[in-house]
């Protein structure tokens, strides 16, 4: 079984998307292989624009507003999700876009951010990466 | 470690179903094996008429509504829920359902659909079936 | 790949919670490893006093009101969580806390369960444990 993580992004919350990022440049900088496939929220955050606004995060349910996390996260430097996918990407990371998600939800290809897609996909292409993948998750 | 899939079906949410269902039935098409184990929300929908109405989807909190989606779905021939279940069993998919959430529930046999459920089964039974699968989701 | 699962537990919803823990004390008791990564909402009910309170479940979105399900999980004697994570340590699994969560939600060890917690880490802990584990889920 490769070192490799596969993500699918499921969700478009901010916290989740974290999450995915963080484990997924983790796994890069110790020399894995990671590959992330955005499909309903996850796929949402895709769009131009969509990273910044993006639906409401769950976090504030946890008793913390949004303006608080982002406060907190700047002062522990923690990095944007912006920056983040730019390090996924640099890293060598591999985002992938589900194609059946896109025709559900009435997304086109120009609508998403072309600069960070590697491949428009079927769950075939899913399959691949995460059959050969130690770790996978869905989030 | 084997070609297989071992989902826990664990939201009852429309979007995530469908996910757990288009990547099984994926998995099982290019002749992997693959079991799903309904559990709180999935299992919720694995009652008689649960597939159809079940608890509300989140997919509307992406600015669509289930109606629209539904719509969408229909004119991209996405199949309906139950047609998936049905494909699913048909290319040799295992259905589990997760007999400690039918106490904690008040769920019982004759409320399911045994129809599409192989087994009632306890962790163990979940376990020996995910830790001979190469990928495992919670969904 | 050793027989183990790492389950991040990113929720902090009682049934995705219970859920982790029944899966990670039914491998535990067949003999395999467990690792459980708390983070964001999991991290939560780390906290003193935030494994009976904590935020609200969702099981309520079933149908149920938490009160009922406590009464059913009494009557079916279903464990407390608890009880449920005693079993998990006695058992031998490993409690690792997200410390960049920590930050961003400003949580100190203080304010944390020490005596569940095994190590405060960052994701090349969790990744050296995921790596190594059959069964990988994100919670």
């Amino acid at each position: 079984m490769a070192d490799k993580v596969t993500i699918v992004a499921h969700s478009g919350d901010m916290d989740k998307l974290y999450s995915a990022l963080i484990i997924a440049n983790g796994a890069l900088s110790m020399g894995a292989e990671a590959s992330i496939c955005g499909t309903f929220g996850g796929l949402e955050r895709l769009k131009k624009g969509g990273l910044e606004k993006g639906p409401l995060s769950k976090m504030h349910m946890l008793g913390l507003g949004k303006w608080m996390i982002r406060r907190r996260m700047r002062k522990q430097n923690v990095a944007s999700l912006e920056r983040m996918i730019q390090d996924f990407k640099e890293l060598g990371g591999k985002i992938l876009a589900c194609d059946m998600t896109m025709d559900i939800m009435g997304i086109s290809a120009e609508d998403l951010r072309q600069d960070l897609i590697e491949e428009y996909c079927s769950v075939g292409t899913y399959w691949m990466e995460a059959r050969g993948s130690g770790v996978t998750l869905f989030i």
